[in-house]
């Protein structure tokens, strides 16, 4: 894929978390141009040497130099932070995000989940917070090796604390045009909260079943049994985004479509064999984002007034088989 | 443990499914003087030469004789049958049945879980039929080798294909007095439909999630998700059960205790740690019980018009992991 080249008064970028999400994105907007810093943890050795390898369906690539850092003191600020760590380790951001800041820095999440913009919002209390919802198959293959399987397109909207709808704004197009420069088919919306939730319509029932079931999606969706489940949890989401985006905006008209849950079922039906990334985390004995996927959602639509018996059954049960597996296991991070 | 001897003219019994429940019973009528023939299917050699070998918290004993058969068409009508072949095998029992059945023949049926007698009357539409809830950890280690654990009771009663409270019968009392004399502690109840449902209470849970989460009781009564899920659960499986009472005899009064659920969580925490028995077909790669377990009570649930949305997911999640296990291994039976 061309890309055109950047001015030199491109906007500067920062990674914070260069795993799969971190590690891919970054690279594609260093290699359209863009000067982007990382920042590593038990990678930094390999990738200060040897920089980043891209394996992607869209081609493979290596960046053999790039501006490592193993401690986000030695950077510099920049115009975007990219956070791409996983929500279980927000609460390092107060730390983290910091010295990244300039008076207009921009704050970028690709992070999963709902209500994770909080902890960000409270360690950059001044700037402006954008989200990114990735639609991507990605893993970490090695340090500084990742490896895109598929998809990889970014939904990015403005970040309302009061969950209202954030509408455009000249950064939030600004920084997607940006992205977009970098080959990462990039759109936007006006309704970060409510993509949220429409992710979730998805990401509630696969990932939580991959992880309690031992389950790819291409079994889950051909089991008659998973495929009735699946459908009512995407039920009660589809409720309970309805009723968390008419209590933000009353009369708001923020309900996702009716005949959504038909939609993504008839989609996965077509989706290559897939290990969803809880069910990767949960393999490889790292913390789940269980309070992002299905712990904020779960109380969101309970302070709603709305029942989902099911997503909190889910809950129960990937809590639970979360707490047991860092109990037991050397827990990576 | 001494036992009476009994009179020469005593019942005679015969059991279908020589397993941990009904090989142990049935050693325990035999010890005790009754006669007793055992169907078997692949442990019929080993038993026709080695008799059967219990290893009993009260006591070890052999019976190194025993009048084993390999066909119900060989076996003569006794006076009573105890079915204690796993329910998913109960399609069995209409070839099974009749050349065991004499006038006055009353079928015992010592399997678990809710409606499961219907089959039992399809294939013996003229005779009695009692139920009896066991209470007991008790596993097959080999060809006629049982290794009988904890408990042991017995709790049995006259099924009513109406589903009404069955009452008393002097049938229902012999039979529990010819348990009794074989040292086996048996309580008769008038109401065997509720006490099915009684039994639910801990058995929807803690089987199902057992299968579920890959979990021994003593994990689940510590993890405080799994204990708020389990009482969640159980409070379904009562409320419906008071339904079906309720729908059958309207006014009757059958509920359970209130504080039914408490009662069980607080017992189930002096348990010593145990592998529940569709844990431990599951493990063997054996059919589950998933629907006298989980799948009839939710049926009947809905049918009375009460809404169980955990039961129903819990139905699902074993089902499906049922279909899968089957299909996958080789399924023994």
């Amino acid at each position: 894929m061309m890309m055109s080249s950047v001015s030199p008064s491109a906007r500067r970028y920062a990674v914070i978390g260069t795993g799969a999400i971190g590690g891919y994105y970054g690279a594609c907007l260093q290699r359209a141009g863009f000067e982007v810093h990382y920042l590593l943890h038990r990678d930094y050795d390999t990738v200060q040497s040897q920089g980043l390898r891209i394996e992607s369906v869209h081609g493979d690539f290596v960046l053999p130099q790039v501006r490592a850092y193993p401690t986000a003191a030695a950077m510099p600020p920049v115009d975007g932070v990219i956070i791409a760590l996983k929500t279980t380790h927000n609460d390092l951001l107060q730390t983290l995000l910091p010295p990244l800041l300039g008076p207009d820095t921009v704050v970028i999440t690709l992070q999963n989940g709902l209500d994770i913009e909080a902890p960000i919002a409270a360690a950059a209390p001044q700037h402006l917070i954008l989200g990114g919802l990735c639609f991507i198959c990605a893993n970490k293959v090695g340090p500084g090796h990742i490896r895109h399987l598929d998809y990889g397109d970014i939904l990015m909207g403005v970040y309302d604390p009061q969950r209202q709808a954030g509408g455009e704004s000249p950064t939030l197009a600004a920084i997607a045009a940006d992205f977009q420069a970098a080959g990462i088919p990039t759109q936007t919306t006006p309704d970060l909260y409510l993509a949220r939730w429409r992710k979730l319509v998805w990401n509630v029932p696969f990932n939580g079943l991959s992880v309690v079931l031992d389950a790819t999606t291409d079994w889950m969706i051909t089991d008659p049994d998973i495929v009735a489940l699946a459908a009512a949890l995407m039920g009660e989401v589809v409720t309970a985004a309805a009723a968390c985006g008419e209590q933000a905006t009353p009369g708001g008209g923020r309900s996702l479509p009716a005949d959504l849950v038909t939609q993504m079922l008839d989609h996965t039906r077509t989706m290559k064999p897939y290990r969803t990334s809880m069910k990767i985390d949960y393999d490889e004995g790292r913390p789940l984002e269980v309070e992002a996927i299905l712990g904020n959602p779960l109380r969101a639509a309970q302070a709603a007034g709305v029942a989902v018996p099911r997503l909190e059954m889910l809950y129960h049960q990937v809590k639970a088989l979360d707490r047991r597996a860092l109990a037991q296991g050397d827990v990576s991070e």
